[in-house]
This record gives structure tokens, sequence and C-alpha cells, in this order.
């Protein structure tokens, strides 16, 4: 894939950086952002042109209908350096596509490639001294649109903003991740916006995850909502399950986030031989699996974790850990991609794009 | 319920009024403000002191949490003048602690009573121009809170800021009110966030609603995610079917929202002998009604519309007529519940409360 170069964004420099305040060394995943962000607005049924200047907060109206109607969807992705100081990304297409499928589904207007692929490609060569090289490293990319229309009536606004902020990251979690299967509380409903990028499916889950958080996990693995028997996927992570040597993940719906990791992963268990099966797990299988011995590993995949390997689960307060093993999947597969990601590997699938 | 008087607002007055500008008898819903606004911030875990001030936008960071996570949640509520020139609210305490549990539900800090009640009365009453006598008018009350905290980490922020702003308002439909029953789309999840009045649960009602829209109807009524089989509620509205003469409106639920009219509504059957039922409506019931006759109303209830008539409901692409009826429980029981509201019926429930 090749990006187009454009003269259609404006730049306003910022007069100066922030770059020799921050400690690259101690970053708190989301929290420390480049010296500029890029601004689109669309007004009058259409996209004006896109700017980039100095990252700062901007004037909003109390009654814009994000914050009444949650119109609002982003995306998540990086960029990685790699040893010859080229900056990279992974699959961009993906969450451009991506990202207009849930602006659909929250009646917001799709961006064009022009603004969301050349914005990414002018605003991370701009900034290009904030990727650092080395593993782990590199820049966390948030496009993202918000409703910025005025008016409390629930219905579409007329005006929306599209931003790309960007915040130098190193791994995203620390320490052992357990998780609760939860079997009262959901993040998505058949038919709902389970599948879109939406902000709404976030604030949702915080209350349910802090119950966890007092329990001492750190996360919940959702079901689905009429049955609580069949595993989704995490907070931000589609989950991944093996049982012998079979990898299982669920199928996508509309209920599930179409992760990029996740069909990423999938492609490269079928590029290597390792058996992967699309289809629904069942909670009782868990555990059955977790008492027989079958169960090998579970682990979380997504762009800001990567691979996040599970140490245990909690199941109607029963606690089941999972065994230490060799030859882990999670760690063999994350190996795969975070190679390629940072171009220390062959790239079979053409899924780097150069900025 | 007495309002407590408070010296613990500050008062910042707009250097002039807007109010003449205003041609109140072309209001659009919710798209003019009146000069004030009160503003509230969260911070180090407490909530600072309240502010009115002239309404107007203001500053926000790019990655505030609630363009990236969705932590919003709003009340909506009416100010009614009465002939003698006094400015009422309408049981102002279940806004209050209907708002509180949305807090709770979205992992955001819950507001105290001299922030929400006491900042309502402050601010009404320096706005108390704005409430315009007569049928139909009143003003219209929005206090929210948004997640202003940065960071593009899918956690709960530490800051938030709680807003009111007023808005005066005529009724809020107008026309014919045809609605689709839903069989594919939904709006809550078993475990969801339905039951909060979360900013996220509209935006995802819009797609849907743009659909039914664009086939001629106006609004959907949402059935269970699951089975789509019972019906829920409507866009902003709970719904109440006549069969016979017997009103039937679904049970609260963690998916439905605990409408403050629905309440009032049934409050006021059952003082006036009127038969009714919490229980789930079933679509086949509601077909079968409407195809021998026993079925004579179907109505929205909320505070922007407070009770609106539906005239026919399209499922599984049929197309079904409500009959025209003399006696319409809508009609009589929206008159008795306004009249409370406007202070021409003896308030018998002691729901009224004078600013
Ligand atoms: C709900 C949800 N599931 C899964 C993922 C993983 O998707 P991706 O691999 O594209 O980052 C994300 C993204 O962060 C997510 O928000
Ligand atoms: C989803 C939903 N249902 C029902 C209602 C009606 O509630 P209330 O009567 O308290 O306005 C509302 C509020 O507007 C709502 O947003």
């Amino acid at each position: 894939m090749i990006l187009k170069n454009t003269s259609e964004i404006d730049i306003v420099r910022a007069n100066s950086t922030k770059i020799n305040d921050v400690d690259f060394e101690n970053l708190t995943f989301g929290s420390v952002f480049t010296d500029h962000m890029l601004v689109c607005d669309f007004k009058d049924g259409k996209w004006e042109k896109p700017v980039i200047k100095p990252y700062e907060p901007f004037l909003i109206d109390p009654s814009a209908k994000v914050f009444h109607y949650g119109q609002a969807i982003f995306e998540g992705m990086k960029a990685y350096k790699d040893e010859n100081d080229d900056v990279w990304l992974f699959r961009p297409d993906e969450n451009f596509h991506r990202f207009n499928k849930s602006a659909i589904r929250m009646a917001m207007p799709e961006v064009t490639e022009e603004i969301f692929i050349d914005g990414l490609k002018t605003i991370i060569d701009l900034e290009r001294d904030w990727v650092k090289k080395g593993d782990g490293n590199s820049l966390y990319i948030r496009p993202f649109m918000i409703a910025i229309g005025s008016g409390v009536i629930a219905n579409p606004s007329t005006q929306y903003r599209f931003m790309i902020i960007l915040s130098p990251a190193r791994s995203y979690f620390a320490g052992e991740v357990k998780v609760i299967i939860a079997d009262h509380y959901s993040r998505a409903a058949n038919g709902g916006i389970g599948a879109a990028k939406a902000a709404g499916n976030y604030a949702g889950q915080f209350y349910p995850t802090k119950l966890a958080n007092e329990k001492g996990f750190q996360q919940v693995i959702w079901t689905d909502d009429a049955t609580h028997t069949k595993l989704e996927e995490a907070g931000t992570m589609n989950v991944f399950v093996r049982i012998n040597d079979t990898l299982i993940t669920a199928p996508i719906s509309d209920r599930i986030l179409d992760g990029i990791t996740r069909k990423s992963l999938i492609d490269i268990a079928k590029r290597d031989g390792i058996k992967i099966e699309e289809r629904s797990v069942l909670v009782d299988e868990l555990l059955t699996a977790a008492k027989n011995g079958s169960l090998k590993e579970i682990f979380g995949a997504g762009t800001a974790a990567v691979v996040s390997p599970i140490v245990g689960f909690s199941c109607q307060d029963v606690y089941y850990e999972l065994p230490k093993i060799e030859n882990s999947f999670a760690n063999d597969i994350k190996d795969k991609l975070t190679k390629i990601q940072y171009k220390q590997a062959e790239d079979t699938f053409g899924w780097m794009v150069k900025i």
C-alpha cells in the first residue's frame, strides 16, 4: 500500500517542542502527547481542509452532541521505528475501514482516505522524533471523531470534528493479568454497537471492571448478554483460548470488535500451521478444559497490549489458575507479530506501510 | 419538598441578555439557551464550588475521556410557570436520584444535593424570565456530567464537570408519530447501561432511527435484544400500550430507563381507577390485539414530549394503523399530568416544587 503524499493539509508548527521534557523510559500509557494534532471539521455536509497545529485544548459548546448523546468513535494504532530509523504503520487501511464502519453505525459521516491516511502520514512524519526505537516502544496513534454540533435534542449532529493525536508508548499492561468471566454485567447487545469502536462502549465497562479490580482482577472477559454462556472479548482486547494445541477465538459478530491484532494473529497461525478455530467458546467448555488440564492458555490481543497472557480466571466465584507452560503460543505468536511490526522479520503479508 | 437556599454558589452575571432576540413562538427544541450556565468541577476526589456564569463554549483537552470512552450522563427536566408567575419544578428529587444512579453505573462521582438541587434552584431563579406561561411552554433543563480528565487509556477519569444548561421549549414532537418495532437493532443489553441516562445509549439509536425515518417512521420501539419478542421503550420515551381498557407498560429493568413521566402516569392511573399493569408486553400480544381490535392506543411518555400518541406501527414490514378513538387514555392522562405541572389541578401527590 502506497500512501499518497498530499499538499492538502495546512501545517501550523509549534514554536517549541516538549520532547525534551519527556521521560521516555517512564511513560504512563496514553498520558503524554506530541507537539501537534490534526484537526478536520465536517460542516454543511462536507469535510473542510485538515490542519495540523500545536496540540492544545479547544473550545466547544456545552450543548455539543458528543456530551449528551455520545456520538464519538475512535481508532487505536501504532507507529514503529526500525533500526534504520524508518517509521512504519501496521495495516492502517484496516483502521481506516473500521473507523468508517464505526462512523456509519453511529450515524456520523465517513472520512476520506485523504483525511485519514494522508493525515496520519503527514502528522507522523512531522512527529517522527517521537517514535522511539527498541522493543515495546511505539507511537500510539489515536484518530477520533466527535459530534460538535450543538443542541440538546436526541438526533444526529450536523457538525463533526475528526482529530488525530499521538502519544509515545511503551507496553500497555504490566504485571500478571487475572480476569473475571462476566456472569451479570455485559458489554454489548445483539443488534447494538459492540462492533463499533464507539466511546459509549467503554464507559459502560468501567463500573463492572472496578468491581473486578476490587476483587483483585485486572479485566473482565465479557460473555453474551442473553445467556452469559459464550466468551466474547475483554475491555480492549479480543480473547484467544488454547485447548490442547488448538487456538480458539470467538467469531466476529455485531457484539464484538473486529480486532486487527486478532485477525493478524489468525493469519500468522494459519501461515505457521497452528490450529486455529473461529467459533464460540462456551464457558462450560472452558471450565471442563480447565479441570481436565487441556486448557493451556488464555490471552488477550489488541493494539495497545499486543498479546496479553492471562494467568488465571474466576468464574462463578471459583478461581482457575492457568498452568505455567513452556512453548507458550501467546509468547510465540506475539514474538512473530512484533518482529513484523519492528521490521525484524519478513513482512510476508505486506502489512507494513512506510511513512 | 423544600429547596434549601444557599450562598454556596458563585454567580457571575452576563453583561447583557439574549432574551429579546428569541422568538418564543418558534422554538426548535433544545437549540436556544439562556444567558447563564452552572459549572461545577470534580477534582482531587471532591467537588469544587459551583459557579453560575455566562453561557459560553469552554476549553477541553482533545484527550478528555468523554471523547474517547463516553463517560457522560445527563438528565432532562422542565420548569413551568403558573398563572401567578411562580416557577415550578416537577419531581426534581427523582431526577437527582436517577442522575446519581447513572453516575454510579458509569463509574462517575455522585453529585451532592447542594450542587444538583440548589444549583437548579439558583440558576432557574436567575433565569425566571425565560420560563414562559401558557400551555406547552416550559424551560427545558439539562443537567449533565462529563469526564474532563485527559488520557487515552480506557479507565475512569479522575476529573469531571457537572453543568446545568437551560433551553426554553414548546412541545417536543410535531405531527403524527409512526413507529417501527425493532426486530434487528437494539438499544440495550442485559447487564448493560440501558437503565442509565448515559450519552452512549443515544448515539447507538441514531442509525436504526435514520433507517426508520427513511421508511417514513419517526421512532423505533425497542425490543429485548436477545429475542425481539418483548416491547421495551422508545428513543427518549417509555411506552404504554392500551388493550381494551387496560394500560400496560414494560417493567423497569437494567435495559430500560426508569422514566419519571412513566411512574407519574402509573400513579395517576392508579389514583383514578384506570387499570394499569407493569409487565412485559409481547410483540405477539400486540399483533393479536391489533388484529382483533382490542388494541386501542400506544403512546410514549417522557419529559420532553410528555405523552406522545402513536398513530400506527410497523412490525416485520406489516403496517398496523391504530384506531381513532374517543376517550383516549393518552389525552386524558396527559391532560391530568400537565394540569398538575402547570398548577391548574390539585397536586395530590406533592410533586411540584416551587423555585
Ligand atoms: C473492544 C475492543 N476489542 C478488541 C480490540 C482490539 O482491536 P485491535 O487489535 O484492532 O487493536 C480493541 C481495540 O483496542 C477494543 O477496543
Ligand atoms: C431512554 C429514555 N426512556 C425514557 C425516558 C423518559 O423519562 P422521563 O419521563 O424521566 O423523562 C427518557 C428521558 O427522556 C429516555 O431518555
